[in-house]
């Protein structure tokens, strides 16, 4: 059994890592860390989770931590940067679902979030966990960044194009809807109902910090500079995105559905869909499926990939999860067949 | 392993059988009928079956369902009660998730159903299958009438307090709010989501055929007349029950918390809330729980009890599960601990 | 020229009277009050505005407002009851929408409300503004007490039933659902999207302080004391409110649609729907019309009333401007004709 | 006072239609067409008009549409090209806001709508009635073809860069995305709430047959080829098109707000957003007006522009209305001053 523990807890990505390692054969959940909620009983907090769950939330302390084997931190940015040294020292692996470890230059990581890096040294020792690329690496690694929602459908929706080098990397755009659930949990006035149901809207069209993060993975693959325009949009449903992705071919004659289908054959949790379908969110809503389409309009110049996933499962505590069965070598897909809930 | 059947399998309840059936460990699904779909793929109708269930949908046949030891029918009223009888001459065990076995009286079920029952005989060797009431009978049956979803959550929130003679029976109301799978998947103009969404009204409020059944049930309990007034309304939400019971008190000094408490505290999939808190049914979307709370307001005259639950899992295929798992002797929770998915 | 003033205008109640106000052919709207977005433009804070109000929110000032012929506060309870008193000395009407003039008895109004009412005397001169009710009284009126959403729907619908002495009034129950801008504008979890949507639950079942204001009004009814028993719960739309009520009939022999009819039949803003139908609150989104129907299900004892209203609407904003219309003596559907928005 | 009538008007469009219409005061609405819906009341299919329009249903019949001055087809492809030509003939002006009269080319038409065109004699003499860019022939028209939904936004939103030759006109891309009431009123498995809440994809991503009107849109500005994609998306909500439009910038040095800001400056139904903010659909919801947002993300090569715009009004029944009102010499904003309805 693999002793887990997470920090951050209160939040919705900490609600889906206790949905699914509850769940977990071979996992036990030891501890559970929110700074807001310490003392409470977990199904006081989430009602969802009573006569089930009966741990209460605890401080978040190293030392009560140091006795898992695995800390997932699922806390706002700046957190993991400070409390995942001492547990790595102890012996400890760290899954960080935020995005203190997910760039490589300090530099530019304080530019995006603000702060100055607390542990610029652990960047390079970390190692970024879109599973289905860096599986092997996954295997060793201590400390895994675990992606970012946007940057896990998009970089799986890009990846074999640019594999193959079947496309124009300058002139690369990414059109994103997210669910509200990726804002979190905290409360504000526009995530209030009445503020984003039944409405819909661009936001941060100048600049959103995963842009770096979906940059830098690209680049990682094509060893060029990537030209990536990315607009993300709410969507007013809980969970879920769907990114349009637009690529200029280099080459007419590819048969997309293909190349696609061949890259993705052995990957349990990416189903490539058949020729002329789009994949809806409510189809991989709740579980860790990843499902993508290609399309070349008209047949003409232009690449177009339509990617689903549930925002806060592949998009954070199921892609969390499936890393932790890849560092712990049990079955990857443990723990991770919840089928989707629909309607 | 117990080998299933579902006839009616491309409905939200044939889907949502799937869903839980897939995932049994003491269940292999054999096959599934339905007339409409018959041919094609189980996951070209349910992409979000896709590489998970490899069936094909086969025509309703008496044949290939004898080689079953069970059969769920999810088909619409007047099916099960032609299809069944052979079956059961067969060995197969059948759960019977639509009204055709429901009421004992034949007569009344017509005047309600507008057909003739073909299988009256029945009727009585049916035993109605609210889990938490008629176990010992379940265990024994060969023929399971799976409660409706209103039934289910009206029949749990009253029968405390009937069964401890603590209100007056003949002033009973239930108004409950009903999520719009109930209404099944066959297209119709009101539940179009420009017809449905962002909008609430009630329906039927001069009689649903899931009164007689309620009453029924109740009157079985008390074996008195009970007078009944149940109000069902259309609520713009996917799944998901609340009913809310008013029932006027003999006695202002009971503690109704307690009562509720002691008589279902040992059933897993009944959570009895502690006093003052109300639950929403997001609390058990895609689980087979149902949470009750109770309430005196103002300390005054009249009972008020809430109950939430999920009409296609404890209101349906989930409790159908809960049976079958009762009729073969297997744990009574195989198959059913799914964790609520929120938000 | 009504020149009008408008307090709290940065709350949903206040954006529902600048978009009424704006286009009412008799009204000029003034100034609009908000102490949180005081020096902004309206248009900033809310961009539907924006090409059509050209106002800056302004400090809550006496001299301001005391230019203007009437001022509506939309203001959290507590506000109103020290800021009218000096509007009323200069000569300008008020129309309260919040709650401090609700209620005959302060010390009861202190009990549900956790204030010391600082304005008592004022209580008897208030007039409670259900329009079709009290109209005679509010064209004399300079203070009027503008109705809660949930008394005006439960008030509207009890009424003719407790005029002409058809009901038991010691057994009264009010089951009443509420999109969630009933909650206001200020920023709290419950009522944040992931939070509220998809979801479902009664709230605050033993005691909501719209219960004495509803008892009150239907006291002056009846003469009698009246039991009531009242279940708010939380309906994941932005507007509307539908309110089934439950009331013993003393005689079956009574037709409920004509009484509603002839009772409403001068009322341009309340329609009796045709027997057998139920009103959906789509019908009155957007509008100031409150739909009305009446059923005695299987011709037994019990009336059952659905109304529907737009809480903003009627149950707010729209009620106002026609209390403002019969007090300044203007066509009372003046400025409040528009048709409903659907889908 | 213009005498109107409308056919196909069972439909959202139609409905939107009568409710703008009944609220014009230059406009008698003299009669409506409905062949489903022949001889019901107008209040008995569409609650939300009871009180309010007492019109019954006709069949759609030449003689009596023949007396209005004008009528509005809002009916499916296919009957204006039919019924349009003997009204014309009879002196009446028709505005259709099908897509019969939108193409120039009958051929193309023919091959995007799977029919032959039966007037392509009209197609010359039809005006395109994008009001603010087709203004002037618009006064002179007897026949006005309503632009789609989706191409009034995108239109709107590429014409400024592609009047000023500022971009690359053969790479662009139109990601667009459509409330469901875009779909119609007809009933279809995958608009039923179940299918459609809760949920998002892209559909007809290679090919919808608003492409080709766009793209003649398009090149009658620029004389040239271009190059378009556009994938639209279905939105969970019921009325708002947001699309995101990207086109490659010749020149970095440009200022698209000012741009933007000076072209539609005397438009009374476009507005340009302030820099940095986005719009969302319900910003508009109910009303006329097209909000437009323009962004070069970190001052690279690619312009984002954001339009959003109520389907039902500025996408169909509004803007017919406007080219109505520039047809007769009324005020353009005459009877399209309605506030969006918020929240």
């Amino acid at each position: 059994m693999v002793n887990a523990g997470i920090v951050g807890a209160s939040g919705y990505t900490g609600l889906e890592l206790m949905r699914i390692l509850s769940g977990h054969p071979g996992v036990a959940l030891r501890c559970v860390a929110s700074r807001s909620e310490q003392g409470r009983p977990v199904a006081a907090v989430f009602p969802s989770l009573r006569c089930r769950i009966s741990l209460e939330f605890i401080a978040p302390d190293t030392a009560a931590l140091a006795g898992c084997d695995v800390v997932f931190f699922a806390t706002p940015h700046g957190t993991a940067m400070q409390a995942a040294p001492p547990l790595l020292e102890a012996g400890v692996k760290v899954i960080d679902l935020s995005a203190d470890f997910r760039l490589q230059d300090a530099q530019l990581w304080s530019t995006w979030y603000g702060l100055e890096h607390t542990s610029p040294g652990l960047l390079n020792q970390a190692v970024y966990g879109l599973t289905e690329i860096h599986r092997e690496l996954i295997k060793q690694a201590d400390l895994v960044a675990n992606p970012g929602c946007y940057p896990t459908a998009v970089l799986l929706g890009f990846i074999p194009l640019l594999e193959q080098g079947l496309v124009d990397v300058t002139g690369l755009v990414a059109d994103a809807k997210s669910g509200i659930s990726g804002a979190g949990r905290q409360v504000q006035l526009n995530t209030q109902f009445c503020e984003s149901a039944d409405t819909f809207s661009a936001y941060a069209a100048d600049g959103h910090r995963h842009l770096p993060e979906m940059r830098e993975g690209l680049q990682q693959l094509t060893g060029e500079d990537v030209g990536l325009v990315f607009v993300p949009h709410l969507l007013p449903i809980n969970r879920g995105i769907e990114a349009t992705l637009y690529a200029p071919l280099l080459n007419r004659q590819v048969d997309l559905h293909a190349i696609y289908a061949e890259r993705y054959q052995d990957e349990a949790f990416i189903d490539v869909m058949p020729p002329g379908s789009c994949p809806d969110t409510a189809s991989v809503r709740g579980s860790n499926m990843c499902r993508i389409a290609c399309f070349v309009p008209e047949a003409g110049e232009m690449a177009v990939i339509s990617v689903v996933e549930d925002n806060l499962v592949k998009g954070a505590a199921g892609q969390a999860v499936q890393n932790m069965n890849v560092m712990f070598g049990l079955d990857e897909t443990a723990g991770l067949l919840h089928l989707p809930v629909l309607p």
